[in-house]
């Protein structure tokens, strides 16, 4: 399967992560077309050869271009796609907006994600119970929730007034971090920026909004 | 010191770490004026009242541009610098290339700094023992450098055939993963590579060549 003919844009992916929803989310906003392939983390398929031959990082989601060339990191692809196919849309034009969006995507990788998206994943699908779980995840998981809280009370969008790719990068695991055991109804603001931008993105409700 | 008046540029960091020295490195490299201020991890500078007033997330490097606005994060940073005073100079022209760079810049921050710089900092700074630092930190970081072997074995740079930002985020940790226990003699693609990069930006070696 994951040698078959390229005819256009291909995004490999697992729908279980957060990372690799991102892609979709953002192909689908741009009017992108493209295939998606399904590549799933828990059953190995990130370690298969033909995978590894691909991404020697062995990991999610990967960009495939028509004429081959490959792209890893799921937040250098929605940056890809947002400059080749959307203009100014969901990237700032103004160059220390556009920095403060870059800003926010690599916190969200190191700051964010491996906390909330790896205590969700550790629960989820480790079926590990939340006292084998290492504590760190919780607290830096909240704490990460009160940095954008606090930008968040202020402020409609990480960047400016309207949806940019921060906003999109941050709210792939913060919508589902009650999976994670992390509370959004203590982040008020968090949680009214994830309905905006499911909203904004045209993306079911990942809970009931309380 | 925190409150000096501003009137250019100003770096906040600390020198013992990488992802500080990536923005000077880089602003010297274009040379760039800007003040440098420092603020000591261990010794709590960057959980100062001042510092998190600054930067809510208590992270070096910041900075700070002469009318007051702040930029957290040492690759978009780095990435600003570039973009403003450099003009194509460690930022790829080409759109795919410099989707590329901007991978790679995700995942050193995602795959390579949580393992290596931490490591190094669990030796270096908090004095722990070998046994008592999580065993992932050093198979981790081993297959990080393992994923740069294959990369560095086929290529002299890490995108296109000269300098660009991915190779300063990446140099930035891997020229003292000696001090985290990592021994580059078993990557000599790596470590050849490490020599270019330190010539190119006029920086010392961190390490006898062996």
């Amino acid at each position: 399967m994951l040698n078959r003919p390229i005819t256009k844009l291909t995004l490999y992916g697992d729908q279980i992560s957060g990372n690799c929803l991102k892609t979709r989310w953002t192909a689908d906003y741009l009017d992108i077309d493209y295939d998606w392939i399904d590549v799933s983390v828990v059953e190995g398929g990130t370690r298969s050869d033909d995978f590894m031959a691909m991404n020697p990082s062995g990991q999610v989601p990967v960009m495939r271009l028509p004429d081959g060339r490959i792209l890893p990191q799921s937040n250098a692809i929605i940056l890809y796609l947002a400059e080749t196919a959307g203009g100014d849309d969901l990237i700032p034009s103004d160059p220390f907006k556009r920095a403060q969006m870059m800003s926010w995507m690599f916190w969200e990788q190191y700051s964010h994600e491996p906390y909330i998206a790896v205590r969700r994943f550790r629960l989820m699908f480790q079926n590990m119970a939340e006292d084998e779980i290492e504590p760190q995840l919780l607290s830096r998981g909240r704490r990460a929730l009160g940095v954008m809280e606090l930008h968040l009370t202020l402020n409609e969008y990480f960047v400016g007034s309207s949806l940019t790719l921060a906003d999109i990068a941050l709210v792939a695991y913060t919508r589902v971090a009650h999976e994670g055991g992390f509370d959004l109804s203590e982040f008020p603001s968090v949680h009214r920026w994830v309905a905006r931008v499911e909203t904004d993105l045209g993306i079911g409700h990942a809970r009931k909004v309380a």
